[in-house]
C-alpha cells in the first residue's frame, strides 16, 4: 500500500540544545513523503519524486501546510474528559473537589466507552498521534480505551490508576488486587499491536508503601512496560509526601526507593525537585514530563526547562487535561514558551517542536518508532495549516520560514490548524 | 428602528468583588433584548415579550448562545499588527528588535490603512466592541484607525504615540511637534460620534521632561480626554525608569509629577507597583491595565489583582496585541485565570466577566454607555456560542450554569465562540 504527501517538510532528528545545533532540524520545502504500509520509506522534492510514481499511488496535496510528526502527549487523563475547565482549586483541592467525582463515573462501562472514543478522537483532531494516559482505577477503562485505539490503529501507552489509600473507597484498589489486575491487563494489551501498558500509580500520596512494593514487583517482573506517576507538582503536595514518608531523602526518591525510576518511566510536574533529582532522573533515564497549561491552570507553579536541559534528563511535554485546559499541543507549547519567558530564557522555536515531537518520543523510549519523519518511522503525521485563521495567515505570510511558521502556529495556532492526521499512513476521518 | 435578539442575557451590573456580591451579575435564560436606535431598551423573558413585538420587529435567534456586552480592551497597539507572535526577548530588547521596525512602517499611510482596517476586524471578530489604542507617533495612523472605526460605528479610544528620545530617529516627534500633533487630532477627532481622543506618551523611557510637560499642558486643557502609558511592566524598565528620574519617588509618580494620572488615565501592566502607587492609583480614578497574555508572552511578570482590588482602584483588562498572542478577550482571559492561580487566588467567574466588560468600561469612565446590558446603554454586545467546538459543548452541556458556561468559554474559547458581535445594535459582517 503506497501514499505520498505533499507539503512543507519540517521535522527534528537530534535535539536541538536549545538552539544551539541547528542541524538538529530538518527542512524541505514542497516535499513529497512516501508511505509504504504505514511507515515512512523516503522523503524527497516533489518536483523530483513525483515523475517516478506509478499512476496508482494516491498523492494527498497538502502544499502550503507544514508536514511535521504527529505530536506525543506525554501526561494525559482519560477519566478527566469532564473535569476540563473546571474552576478554582489547587491540586490537593483539586483532586477532592473535581477528579475523584468524575472517576467514580468511570465504574460505568458505558461511560468509559464513550468517554474514550471522545477522548481518542479529540487527541487526533489535535494532532496527537500517541498518548501516555491515566485510565482510572477500574480495569475496565483501559480495555475501554484501548479498544478506542485499537480501532482507529494508533499507537497508545495506558494504565490502570492504582491507589490504595487518601481517595473515596469507591476508587480505592488494594495493594494485591492493583498488582493482579495490572498484571493480567500487561498480559491483554502489552504489545498488542502499538498498544503498550504502562504501571500507574496515581502518586505517592495516594499508594502505600505496600502497594508501592508491589508497583516495583511488577517493574522488575516486566522491564519493558512504562511506569507512569506525579511528583512535586506542588509545595503543599511536597510537604504531604514528606510527612508520609520521612525517611526518604525527596518526593522523586520515594519512587526511587522501589525501583520505580528507570527508563521509560514518565514523571508528570517535576516542579519542585532539586539538582539531586535532576541527576538521578537523568542518570537512570527517566522522564520528566512538562504540562505548562495544567500548571498554570491550577497554578501549581513553573518547570524549570533549562535546569532539566542542563541536568540532561530525558523531558516530554504533556497536555495533562484535565487540569490542562486544552488537547491542543500547539496551545500547549504556547504555555511553555510563557513558562520559559517567565523564568528569562524563551525556548527556542526548535526546542518546542522537539518537545512535542522527538524529544517526548525520546522520553517514551520510541524514538526509533515516532517523533521524526526519518526513513523507517511510523508515518504518524499531522499537516498543519499555517493560514488556518485570518491572522495566522497574515502572520506567517511575513517569514518564508518554517520554523518561524511553526513558532506562529504555537502562538496563535488551535485544533483549526491540524488539517489532517494520519496514523500509521491513514488519514483519520474526524 | 427596532431589533429583539434572543439568547441567554449575562451581565455585570455592579463589580463582583472577587466573588462576594453574587447580585452583581444578571442573568435571564431565554430573554429577548430589545433594541431602539442602537440603545438597549428593555431585557425580558422572551415569552413574556414575543407576543407584544410587532410583525415588523425582526428578531435575531441566539436561543442557546450567551449573550453579553461587547469586551472592553484597555491596552492594545496598532502599529504592532505584524508584531504579533515574535520570537524571543523581554520588553526594552522586544521595543528594539520587534516593535521599532514594525512601527517605521506606518510612514506609509497606505500600509497603515491597510492594518487598522485588519485590526478593527479581528477585534470585532473576537467580540471587542471598544478598544484603547496605540497609534504610531505618525498622526495619519490615528486617522487610519479612526476612520476605520468610524465606518464600522465603532466606539473607539486611541492616540498618537509621543516619544522623543530613546528610540529611532524616524519615530521621534519633539515636545513642540508632539503637543500641536496631539492637539489637532484632538480637535479633529474626540468626541466625534463614539470616537475618543488620548493622550498618549509611549512611556516615560521614550519621553523628555519637557514632552512629559508638554502632555500634562495637553492633560489640563483638555480634561475629558483620555491618557494612556505604559508603567512598571518589567524590573529592568523600572530600574532604568529609576536612572533617567533620580528625583521621583517611583515609575507612578514620574506621571503624576506632571498631571497624568487622574481619571480616564489608563496605565498598562503596573506589575512591579507598591501599595504607595495603588493607592495613588485608587485616589485619583486611575486605571491598571492589566495585560496577561503579554506579561507571560514576554515574560514581564505577574499582576497581583488581588492586591489592586484591595487598594480599591480600577482595572481593566488589555490584549496588549502584539506582545500580546491574542486578540480574543477571552483568550485574554483564560490567561488572566491563569495568573490568580499562580499568585494563589482563583479568579472568579463573575470578576472575570466583569473585568473584561463593566470593569474596563468603570475603567474608561463609559460605564454609563458601556459595559452592561442596562436600558439606556449602547446596544454592543457579543454573542458567545457555547458549544462553538465539540469540547466546549461536552463541556458546557454538564452545567445548565450561564457563569460556568463563561468560565469554560474562557478556558475553552477563542474567536470561533463568537458568533455575532452588534455594533451600536447592528451586527458586523464579517
Amino acid at each position: 500500500m503506497l501514499r505520498a504527501i505533499r507539503g512543507d517538510v519540517l521535522h527534528c532528528i537530534a535535539d536541538p540544545a536549545w538552539g544551539a545545533d541547528p542541524a538538529a532540524v530538518e527542512t524541505l520545502a514542497d516535499a513529497l513523503v512516501l508511505i509504504r504500509d504505514g511507515r515512512i520509506e523516503r522523503i524527497a522534492p516533489a518536483a523530483a519524486l513525483l515523475p517516478q510514481l506509478g499512476g496508482g499511488v494516491a498523492v494527498d496535496d497538502w502544499r502550503g501546510c507544514l508536514i511535521v510528526p504527529g505530536f506525543v502527549d506525554a501526561h494525559i487523563h482519560l477519566p478527566q474528559v469532564d473535569v476540563i475547565a473546571a474552576w478554582g482549586a489547587q491540586l490537593l483541592e483539586w483532586l477532592q473537589r473535581h477528579t475523584y467525582p468524575q472517576e467514580q463515573r468511570f465504574c460505568d462501562v458505558a461511560h468509559a466507552r464513550e468517554s474514550a472514543a471522545f477522548f481518542v478522537d479529540e487527541l487526533l483532531r489535535n494532532g496527537t498521534t500517541t498518548a501516555a494516559v491515566f485510565c482510572s482505577v477500574h480495569p475496565h477503562s483501559v480495555d475501554a480505551l484501548f479498544e478506542q485505539a485499537e480501532r482507529r490503529a494508533m499507537r497508545l501507552i495506558a494504565g490502570k490508576c492504582l491507589m490504595d489509600r487518601h481517595c473515596p473507597p469507591a476508587l480505592a484498589d488494594t495493594a494485591d488486587d492493583g498488582y493482579r489486575d495490572s498484571k493480567a491487563l500487561i498480559e491483554r494489551w502489552h504489545r498488542r499491536g502499538r498498544l503498550g501498558y504502562a504501571i500507574t500509580p496515581r502518586f505517592a500520596g495516594t499508594s502505600s508503601e505496600s502497594q508501592l512494593q508491589a508497583c516495583g514487583r511488577l517493574a522488575r517482573e516486566h522491564p519493558d512496560v512504562w511506569i507512569q506517576s506525579h511528583v512535586a507538582e506542588t509545595r503543599d503536595e511536597v510537604a504531604w509526601i514528606a510527612q508520609l514518608y520521612p525517611q526518604r531523602r525527596s518526593y522523586l526518591d520515594v519512587y526511587d526507593h522501589y525501583g520505580l525510576v528507570r527508563e521509560r518511566s514518565l514523571y508528570g510536574h517535576c516542579i519542585w525537585l532539586d539538582d539531586d533529582d535532576r541527576r538521578r532522573l537523568a542518570e537512570a533515564g527517566a522522564a520528566a514530563v512538562f504540562c505548562p497549561s495544567s500548571n498554570l491552570f491550577i497554578g501549581s507553579g513553573l518547570f524549570d526547562l533549562r535546569a532539566a536541559r542542563n541536568a540532561g534528563h530525558r523531558v516530554a511535554l504533556g497536555t495533562d487535561v484535565g487540569a490542562g485546559n486544552s488537547y491542543s499541543m500547539l496551545r500547549t507549547l504556547g504555555d511553555a514558551y510563557k513558562v520559559t519567558q517567565l523564568l528569562g530564557a524563551a525556548l527556542p522555536p526548535a526546542d518546542l517542536l522537539y518537545v512535542a515531537t522527538l524529544g517526548g518520543a525520546r522520553a517514551l523510549g520510541l524514538h526509533d518508532a515516532i517523533g521524526s519523519l526519518q526513513p523507517g518511522r511510523d508515518a504518524d503525521i499531522a499537516v498543519l495549516d499555517p493560514a488556518a485563521t485570518p491572522l495566522l495567515a497574515r502572520r506567517t505570510a511575513l517569514r518564508d520560514d518554517p520554523l518561524d511558521r511553526f513558532f506562529a502556529l504555537t502562538a496563535l495556532g488551535d485544533d483549526r490548524a491540524v488539517r489532517c492526521t494520519y496514523i500509521a499512513g491513514e488519514p483519520w476521518n474526524r
